[in-house]
């Protein structure tokens, strides 16, 4: 059923919102997978449905631990996946939602999670649901399209959801602003292997966890974790009270999995009963608001007409230091205000 | 002259653009000091000559090396610039402006730079020019007065350009954004000095410069070192190729000041030379003009009549979970089209 991700929809296909919303309550995951195909369609009828659909899901979403997974490619992000997607579905119980936010998913062709041969028993289990990056035609924007995706996964009644990035783009920044937890993927032999990620992104982990910790010796993966630490412990602590941890594991082999978990509860445990938790939920909800509109009145602005012809010549300007950036600022907004 | 700060303006004083031009032109900083109180001013005509003075002064703008300077309260900022902006002037023969940002000044009623009596030295120099930060009065905000400031004292022929900021708010992004070079100010005995800094600083940084090191150990001084050092080993590099270094000084008895300007020189010699330098300012220019459109039409947006009177409720809604943060959005959305 997992391999059913992106289903053509025909315009006789649509269905009543309730039919969907119906779906995924029952947990039907064809439905769910169809609603958030429809959420990611560019067509503005698809994309008002969507609309419908989560606001039904609403009240039933929430009840989920929302993760957020960042590292460079090659690190093993996939691999853990399903290394730890399979540990909370056999040993907790879990049902285990897996998204991907990768901007760059259509310039570059492929996807994160588009090769779901490295999930093999992810991909077939029944409490499992995989869905790879929207594309980046999705309006709104693909981080908008994976926040609401979210929602009906929640209602859908899965209850991790897992948020893979690649650790190099800006959507860390926004997985950040809709989970409630970060884990960042690193190896062994600090400093090389950084390369790749963002700056600003080691600020944001919760924990930092060392994978192919069996592929190194003993010393190298002690002498990671101590730097780590040791970096860590120099940044300002998080104002919910969380101290980020660091951990080695091998997704490869199972090793060190439950430990993970067992962070990520700590986590929660802490945060629910300092109440930041909810805070932090609430917190994001607001940014979300306040972030829809500010990307919806920038459109308005960036796709007028006459802003269009403008803009290429004022902002060339701008860049050779010929008129100031408030100045030019003002005139374009100016021709926008007539 | 530098006591000159706050100037009040009569109407009947206002001067024609020209005016403020050739003054800031000729270096004379009453008139200089003048033109920033009128752009800081919350009055549309002022605002609009000030306008027309920084496309005057535009073109002469540019030629000096601008540094950003943070650090928590306490952590000797002031003494600092006492001690570097007068080395730079009896030493490097430059011309020394030192401009602030402190969103909160209007608040707290207090601002930092507004006591001088901790820059006696400075403040009395001919080649030094002293100017508080704006209050969150200024029109467009006070990054953007402070932005604009910079151009006006390059015209007026400042060559190095300090901007003191708390190191605790949302402001160091800001001036991120318009420097060339970014200086963190810590205290040894690292992690209890990092509890008011704000997360994501530390990263900013092109130099760590660890005050009042006379006052302590050797050790505790260079064991601290040692550990930034070993905390930006771990962070990704810059993309200009510098590496962020870690140096102590003594800001009080002027030790280790003139190190703190060698490498300012070698990060100059480096980002010029590979051209990260120049690409710095086109992309900071760029990024004024795209800030200054959204706050603009984000303003336009919350400064809406039926808006202002619609978001408390609605936003409400969407922190309790009634509403999502996009289906609130489309709401005020389609009323504000209307």
């Amino acid at each position: 059923m997992k391999h059913i991700n992106k289903i053509k929809l025909k315009k006789q296909e649509l269905k009543p919102a309730s039919y969907y919303f119906e779906g995924i309550k029952g947990g039907n995951i064809t439905i769910l997978s169809k609603a958030i195909t429809l959420l990611e369609s560019t067509k503005i009828e698809n994309h008002n449905l969507a609309e419908e659909i989560i606001e039904m899901c609403l009240p039933y979403s929430g009840n989920s631990l929302r993760i957020g997974i960042t590292g460079v490619p090659g690190v093993g992000k996939s691999t853990l996946i399903e290394s730890f997607g399979s540990y909370l579905i056999n040993e907790q119980n879990k049902k285990v939602a897996v998204l991907a936010i990768d901007p760059s998913s259509q310039k570059s062709g492929g996807s994160i999670l588009g090769d779901k041969t490295r999930m093999n028993d992810l991909s077939v289990n029944n409490n499992a649901f995989i869905r790879p990056s929207p594309s980046s035609g999705a309006l709104g924007g693909v981080a908008k399209a994976t926040r609401e995706s979210i929602i009906l996964c929640e209602a859908a009644g899965f209850d991790v959801i897992l948020i893979e990035t690649v650790g190099v783009g800006q959507s860390e920044t926004d997985v950040n602003s809709m989970v409630d937890f970060f884990l960042l993927l690193m190896l062994a032999g600090a400093g090389d292997e950084l390369q790749g990620i963002k700056r600003g992104i080691m600020e944001m982990a919760d924990v930092i966890l060392i994978n192919k910790a069996d592929n190194e010796d003993a010393t190298k993966v002690k002498l990671a974790k101590q730097n780590y630490k040791n970096a860590l412990h120099l940044f300002p602590p998080n104002s919910n009270g969380w101290i980020p941890k660091v951990e080695s594991c091998s997704a490869l082999n199972n090793i060190g999995i439950q430990k993970v978990w067992d962070i990520i509860i700590k986590h929660h445990e802490l945060t629910t009963l300092n109440g930041s938790f909810h805070k932090n939920r609430k917190d994001q909800a607001k940014f979300w608001l306040n972030e829809t509109i500010s990307d919806a009145v920038k459109s308005m602005f960036y796709q007028n007409e006459k802003i269009k012809m403008l803009l290429p010549k004022i902002e060339n300007d701008v860049i050779n230091g010929k008129i100031s950036p408030f100045k030019a600022a003002n005139l374009l907004l100016e021709e926008f205000k007539k």
